[in-house]
Order: C-alpha cells, then sequence, then structure tokens
C-alpha cells in the first residue's frame, strides 16, 4: 500500500494557510462593510439538490463526485456554492430580504488535473437574493473592485454584458429555440479560447449555419465605453423586444456603476456570456490587464430559486477567483509568517525547567515563544532557533541563572547582552 | 422532490459562522504563541489510509463515507483530523522536527444523529511529532489550558492517565492477550457510560471474569493529586514493569506541568483511557467543572507514524471540542455580529444615485453601510434600518441636500440633526 494523497488533491502547507487567511480576512471585512454577512452549508448536498433542472448544467453534473451513503441515499459533495444558496434560502420561507450572503468554503469537481488544477478547491462568492432592481448588480460589481483593489492583485478591468442583449440579438438572426440559443451561449463562451474554424464548425453543430454565425460573431463583437455600445445596438437592432430589454438595463446599469463611482474600472463587452446555463441578465467578469486571466465573475440569475418555491426570487451574486488571486499573490512573496519573537534554549538537563517558566512568563506578555521539545544539546537547539527564523534567542544558563539573570542574543544582529530575568518580561 | 438537506448535515447560519471566527481566530494566536503553524489536507483521502491497520478503529471505518471516484479509485471522506497528518508527515521525509502544526476543519462520520449531533462537523487539533519527551505532552496540555482560558468556557479540569500504567494493572492481573487488553481497555472508557452491571457483561464479553474485573475497577479507581496516585501505584505495583514505566513518565510529567504553571488544574484518573486505539501513553481529558462534559481530549502515539514510514516517530496531540464549546458560548449568547453603522434613505427616486454616493464616501470612511437595494419606499426603509439594527440612518432629502446637507437619525436615542454632508463623513 503506498501512502499519498487521492489524484486529484492537494495539502495546504502553512505558507499556503497563512496567505489564504490574510486575504480572506481582507475581503471578509470589504463584504461586510456593504451589510453581507457569512453563512456556511454542507459539503454534502442530495443529488436530487445538485442535479436539479435549473442546476449547474450537464459538464459539471457529470463532474459531480456523488455515492449511496450507509442509508442507501445519494448524495454528492457540492461543486459550487450557489446551489447550496439556492437550497439554504429555498428551505427559509421567513427569511428577510434583500438576503446578503457571502460564503467560503470548498467544493469539488472531479476534472481533468493540471498544474495548478485540483478536484478539490475554495469558492468566495457574494450573492444578493431578494433584489430586482440593477441597483443590487451595481452593488456586486462596486464589491468586485473594492476587493480587488483591496487585495492589490494588480490592475484590473470588469467586463460586463446582458444576456437578454445576446438573445436578443440570436432571436434577430433567426435562432430562437431553446436548445440552439444555449448551444450558441455556450460557444460564443469560446470565442477567445478557438480558432475561427473551430468556432464555425461549433456553431455548425447546433445547427446554426456560417453566414448566420458570422452575424452572431459580428454582432456581439461591440465592446468599449457603455455610451458607445448602447448606441450601436440601438442602431442596429431598434425594433427587437429583448435586444431593447437588455439595453434598458444597461442604461440604468450605467448610472449606477457611476453612483458607485467604478464607471472607469467597466468595459461593456457583448461577447461575454459566461458558461452558467442560469444566467438571466447582466453578466460581468474581472480581468487582470496582465494577462487577461477572470479572476471574479457572475450575473443575475432570476429563475433558479424561483423553480424550487412557488414565488419568484431574484438574486445577482459573484464568486472570486479565490484559488487564481492567491496564486498570484505566492509569486509576489505575499505570506506573512508568524515570527517567533523568542527561542528559550535550554542550557543542561538542569536548566529545563527554567527554561520553560522564563517561555511561559514572555508567552504571557503576548510573545511567539518556543522552547526544546527534543532534548537536543545547546547547539542543536542554537541550529533550530535559527532555522525557525527566531528574533532574539534567550539562554538560561546555570551561571547567570543563580544570579537571577538570563543572557539574550539578537540573532538578527548577533550580539549578546546579559539581562536580568524580570527585564527581559518587559521588553 | 423536495429541496432539503441531507439527513444529519446541518447549516450554519450568520450568528454561527461570526462566533465560530472569533473563537478560531482566538485559539489560533494561542496556538501560534507556542509555535504551531497551520496546514489543511483535502477533505477526500484513499481508502486504504483511512482504513489501515493502525487508523481509527473498527467503528469509525464502518462510519466513514467512502466510494469509488470517476476513476475507479475507493476513497473516503476524512473521519479526524489526525490520519490525514500521519499520511502528510509520510509523505514528506524532509520536514523538520518537531512539527507543530495546527488544522481546523470538517471531518465526516455517519453516526446515529441526534440533537446537537452532525454527520459532519469541524476539530480542532494541535500535535507536536517527532518529539518523544514527556515535555511536549506537558506543552499540549499546557496549550489546552491556555486556550480553554483564554475562550472562556467556564472552569475546567485536565483528567490525566497513561496507557501504559492501565496495561501494566491489566498484564498483572493475568489480562495479556492483544484482544483481551483492547477490549478491556474499551470497557473501561465506558466506566462512566454504563452501570455495574453493564460494565462486568461488557467484560464478560472479553472473557473478563467478575472477580478480575472488579480488580481492574478497583485498581483504576485511582484519581486525584499526582502525588498521592503515584505513591498508591508504587506500593500496590510495586514489581510489574509497565506499571513502573508509566508511573516513570507520570513523574517526569508532573515536574514539566509544574514548570508550565498548570498542575493545579490536573488531575491523574487512571480510569481515562480514551477510546482510539492507537494512543501509547499519555492520555488527558479537558472537563468542565459543571456538567463534567469532556472539551478537549488526546494523548501519545508513538507506533503509528512508524507503522507508515520506516523508521519511528513519535507523536503526542490533542483535539478541541470546538463543536460543544461553540455551543456552550451561544447559550451564552458571546454572539458579536458586525454592527451596521448607517442606513443611507433614499427618499424618493431622484435622490436613489445621491444615496449611493453618500454610502460610498462613508464605506471609503470604514463603515459598515448599507443602502436601499429593493426599491422601497421610505416607511419600508426605515423598517428594514431597524431590523438590522442599524445605529444610525442618514436621510439624504431633495430639500436638504440642495444645501449640501442631510438629516442623521440616532436609532438608538431616537434623535435628529441635520448635517452637512461633508461633516458626517468625518464622523
Amino acid at each position: 500500500m503506498k501512502i499519498e494523497k487521492v489524484k486529484g488533491m492537494r495539502d495546504y502547507d502553512t505558507d499556503d494557510m497563512l496567505i489564504r487567511r490574510n486575504v480572506v480576512a481582507m475581503v471578509e471585512k470589504i463584504f461586510e462593510k456593504r451589510g453581507f454577512v457569512p453563512i456556511e452549508t454542507p459539503a454534502l448536498e442530495k443529488w436530487d439538490v445538485l442535479a436539479g433542472k435549473d442546476a449547474g448544467g450537464r459538464d459539471i453534473i457529470e463532474q459531480t463526485f456523488n455515492f449511496l451513503d450507509q442509508g442507501e441515499r445519494r448524495i454528492g459533495l457540492r461543486y459550487d456554492l450557489t446551489v447550496p444558496l439556492v437550497r439554504y434560502v429555498s428551505e427559509r420561507s421567513n427569511i428577510g430580504f434583500p438576503f446578503k450572503r457571502y460564503q467560503y468554503g470548498r467544493v469539488w469537481r472531479y476534472e481533468e488535473t493540471r498544474k495548478g488544477r485540483y478536484r478539490e478547491f475554495y469558492q468566495f462568492d457574494i450573492d444578493v437574493v431578494g433584489a430586482q432592481s440593477v441597483a443590487a448588480d451595481a452593488e456586486c460589481i462596486a464589491t468586485i473592485v473594492d476587493a480587488l483593489g483591496e487585495i492589490g492583485v494588480g490592475r484590473f478591468k470588469i467586463l460586463i454584458s446582458n444576456r437578454k442583449i445576446v438573445e436578443g440579438v440570436l432571436n434577430f438572426l433567426g435562432i430562437k429555440s431553446k436548445k440552439q440559443i444555449e448551444g450558441a451561449m455556450r460557444t460564443i463562451d469560446k470565442i477567445e479560447k478557438l480558432s475561427s474554424v473551430q468556432l464555425y464548425a461549433e456553431f455548425k453543430r447546433y445547427g446554426i449555419e456560417r453566414v448566420q454565425a458570422g452575424e452572431i460573431l459580428n454582432a456581439l463583437s461591440r465592446k468599449g465605453k457603455p455610451a458607445e455600445v448602447i448606441r450601436t445596438m440601438l442602431k442596429e437592432f431598434p425594433d427587437n423586444d429583448k435586444v431593447l430589454e437588455g439595453i434598458g438595463e444597461f442604461e440604468k446599469l450605467v448610472d449606477y456603476l457611476d453612483a458607485y463611482g467604478v464607471t472607469s474600472k467597466c468595459v461593456f463587452d457583448l461577447s461575454l456570456v459566461r458558461g452558467l446555463g442560469y444566467y438571466t441578465g447582466c453578466v460581468f467578469e474581472a480581468r487582470l490587464d496582465a494577462g487577461g486571466d477572470s479572476i471574479a465573475g457572475g450575473g443575475r440569475y432570476d429563475k433558479v430559486i424561483g423553480s424550487l418555491v412557488s414565488r419568484e426570487i431574484p438574486a445577482v451574486g459573484f464568486s472570486l477567483g479565490i484559488e487564481r488571486i492567491l496564486n498570484i499573490l505566492k509569486e509576489k512573496d505575499y505570506v506573512k509568517r508568524p515570527v517567533c519573537d523568542y527561542f528559550v534554549v535550554c542550557a543542561g538537563d538542569e536548566m529545563k525547567f527554567s527554561a520553560i517558566k522564563i517561555a511561559e512568563a514572555l508567552r504571557a506578555e503576548g510573545m511567539i515563544v518556543e522552547t526544546d521539545l527534543m532534548g537536543r544539546n545547546f547547539s542543536n537547539q542554537m541550529k533550530y532557533a535559527n532555522r525557525i527564523g527566531a528574533k532574539k534567542v534567550v539562554i538560561a544558563g546555570q551561571k547567570e541563572m543563580a544570579q537571577g539573570k538570563v543572557v539574550v542574543r539578537d540573532m538578527i544582529k548577533g550580539k549578546e547582552t546579559i539581562v536580568e530575568v524580570e527585564r527581559i518580561l518587559g521588553v
């Protein structure tokens, strides 16, 4: 038997944990400033909930770890935090709206593994449940801008689109069946990843011919300043209800983004549709200027919760790409380890209890302190103190201690001083 | 399809999360003061690792959620944090000793559910890996005392025993086969839960007759001040090597506990064996004076890691009963919610952007601020501000704003003042 991790899983070493903790605490503070509050849900959900018709889509369902529990119930590990949120809200009929929650937790997907891509990872989501107004979309976008700015992950832009406009364009071009629209959306989602030959082939799979496909790509190539995009679209699609509805939301959003002071960060880009099937209106995504990686994304999903409860409950939210953000920060040498203030050396067996007493007294002062737990000799204790990066070493020697004194060595300056035991406790 | 949680699982509402976060941060600080550092491991481990011979014991193995992944590998959800630690250490041949780690994470067990008992819960563990010295046992005990004191969970005692003494007593009474010893240990572990009739019946299941069982119970009834317990045991079992070895460890531990300044919290109690099969020496448990609930426990397990790697690696650690502690604190009304500093009321549709701008400016000052996202009228916005417990409400009315002013209502005192917009930003 080989002792090893499960394929696709990773351990989080101390540096990983410390950077994660710092960033999570920073982001939580930003979220709470806007009245978002934390919840957590179980790792396991009923299969019916995970695989429900408006859930994450077929690809994700196939990637879900699922099994029968000892009571023959089919259950699975959650693949995102949105489906559990929907279940959470639908179980609480007396929940107050807007329900503004954030959630940081692990999710699991059986995907192809590659460097930096695991089958277990964290998501960090915020959602506003119950608010129909575009104001909530703008608040989500402002929250991303705030959080990414505070983390200091590098310069970024928020790409914004609206599914209604895209759907309207497709309708206008004669694409009207649900299956074709979904296929077209999935293809549009791959615009940046596929060559044009591959793109046309993909469109064709959903029965969309080359000419139509070309017109789709042309129409959705609009991007840039909101006012310009809106003007162009109104000129090209003056009569399509869906397009007009989407543009109406766009126009309102523009004013809200302005009030939130984030206009300069925002770019309208109609080719953005985002993969998930459940989005119904505004969708958005944060991308780094350097590299173009998506580091946050979300949108409005007004139908999902309603499909589970008897009334319609609109919602909008986003997921922070916390794993990608942490990888970027790690490369930037962002880790701050708790620094050992003192290592108290035990100079000979008869001094071991004195060393512990000094260590305990320093800890009571709030210091980070270590002593020898290995029965090591003097020189090996000094090596250990060095390895853990102790700032100072206290040497409780028998001779000095008899006079109520200890030697304190500053490990950075390499200087030793003899200090009264009581004195170092005040240091 | 009924939308509901998986049986045995629970959601964590906001109050649960906030109290959890406070306590975890507090405890992490205590752990780090002693040089413990965080790691995390995957939720999923290979079945071979979870069910390994020195793992958690047959009961727990049967409770483990396990299944085949899409690649036909048998995997399971971890049932504790110790087995993953053992795997973690065994995969890292160059790890420096002592490896002092802490870990806070979820574990899963398919147990009978009852009030307050779930199939998913958190554990909070610290372990010292690689240290043979009793000093490490004492450091663990001192860390528990520190952490429980800091949390303020109520008065408590640390019960301490040593498996070697118990095993020596059993040997002395003629119980020598591994199976009988394990059976006896499991029975002793239930001393407080079972009636004496049930206890004798249980001993009998392992072939231990009434007279022997009576002698076991009598010998292990010793408890109290360390020096007294040691004196009695030495008198009654002067020749048994195992007993003497255990008492030798006890005597050393007494001196270390004294140096750590925790003697007054410690009680020796030989009837404590703790269920898990892998403990080899000192075992300990923290119990509340009120109620006697166990709120932390652990011990030394010197053989487990060695059974997986080619050399022996001693270890000692404990698990903080974080769920029980949180339940106690919750009853004490320990939750601190982030308090909404301002709710900015939108007084009429034409003021909605002004309200957002004021809210954003207050947030930039570090305040927790909310505005209306629901398109509610004035009176419903005030109701909402009340419900979320906003300390102050800012009313941006058209008339006042025209003069660069807003109304600020103190929701606690019920007093309204008219303030210049610029002024409230400095409040």
